[in-house]
């Protein structure tokens, strides 16, 4: 526990991730940020900003606007950005292989430090550097390599078993990419990266509606 | 426009996604379903339920429930499910292989049927059956194949003039799993489809910190 202050809503950790991914990518351009900026890319009301950011004790100076080193410093903080953890990718397919090589785990603290899959005809090849090993080694991957973090890439139908593997092995938490809900025990936080709300939302918006919000 | 009643918001589209997908896995187990199901596989309140049916005009029987085929017909047709669109995937990398690789597109509407990219040593190769075109190109596929969405997994560095040449070619939306922002004319919708909120997330809540949600 290295933050304070009270447990956030996910809705605002969403929020002050837009606001850290914004001054990560325009750091070193400029000396201060102001509120607006920061609500004109986040799509949120200038108040908003200045609370969310005060949340987390960083307060602007009037007419000047905000230090990026410090909404960076305290943003990475707040969210335990600043401890990194190790995960496992369960399913060795393109999707699995995809989040291996996706470049924006280390900033976020996360470490891929194993692989596994049912496959017999995959197990032993090597993906993004990792050896694919077998689902039945998922218990001592996690317990050796102290992994916290499950992430779900294999096809639904094998979702709930898998998932029920990863809490028995010892995670705290699993990453879901399957459109399968999954049953886990109380204790082990599960978020869902439903590709299917994107899909329906664009479907929608292509429908010919224009969505109010 | 085959739909009827107000525009819908995000969160509500978001809503009537997950009573499909739950409906959809459940179909042909049971005759009717109850609105504490979907309350509890949505994590919703029951009234909540009932007010997003009803609102797509989909109304239980006391102490029976929802027809499942009622509610499948009923956020399909509401969410323009029915119509069928095309998409252009922009960017023949490990993410862009797995997305196309991704079988639940064909059930929200969506069809990809071309895969560009800027690398050399890429056009003229095949991933999952499509052919890889030089980006040169994208303006007459999107004519040629009337597609309408474009999938963007470029690196985020490329993303911003991807995205310009998404727009010109004439696209209506963008689906953006690049975490750089982008910028598009009005009247081009874009989701973001930021892994890293999903990673900030799980990083906080691993660093000791339960959601008060």
């Amino acid at each position: 526990m290295t933050t304070s202050g009270p447990p956030l809503k996910r809705a605002q950790v969403e929020r002050l991730v837009r606001y850290l991914h914004f001054v990560r990518q325009s750091k070193g351009r400029s000396a201060a940020v102001s509120s607006a900026r920061l609500a004109e890319h986040a799509g949120l009301d200038e108040s908003q900003v200045r609370k969310d950011l005060a949340a987390v004790g960083v307060r602007g100076r009037p007419r000047v606007g905000f230090r990026p080193a410090e909404i960076l410093s305290a943003i990475e903080k707040r969210l335990g950005l600043d401890q990194g953890y190790r995960a496992v990718v369960v399913g060795a397919g393109r999707l699995g292989s995809a989040l291996i090589a996706y470049p924006g785990f280390a900033r976020y603290g996360l470490e891929v430090v194993a692989l596994v899959d049912a496959d017999p005809l995959k197990i032993g090849t090597s993906i993004g550097g990792l050896i694919v090993h077998p689902v039945e080694r998922l218990g001592e991957i996690v317990r050796d390599k102290e992994v916290r973090l499950g992430i779900l890439t294999v096809p639904d139908a094998a979702a709930g078993e898998m998932a029920r593997r990863l809490a028995c092995a010892g995670v705290q938490a699993i990453w879901n990419f399957a459109s399968a809900g999954i049953d886990v025990p109380e204790g082990v936080y599960v978020r869902h990266e439903h590709l299917s709300v994107g899909l329906a939302e664009l479907a929608y918006h292509l429908s010919g509606r224009v969505s109010a919000e």
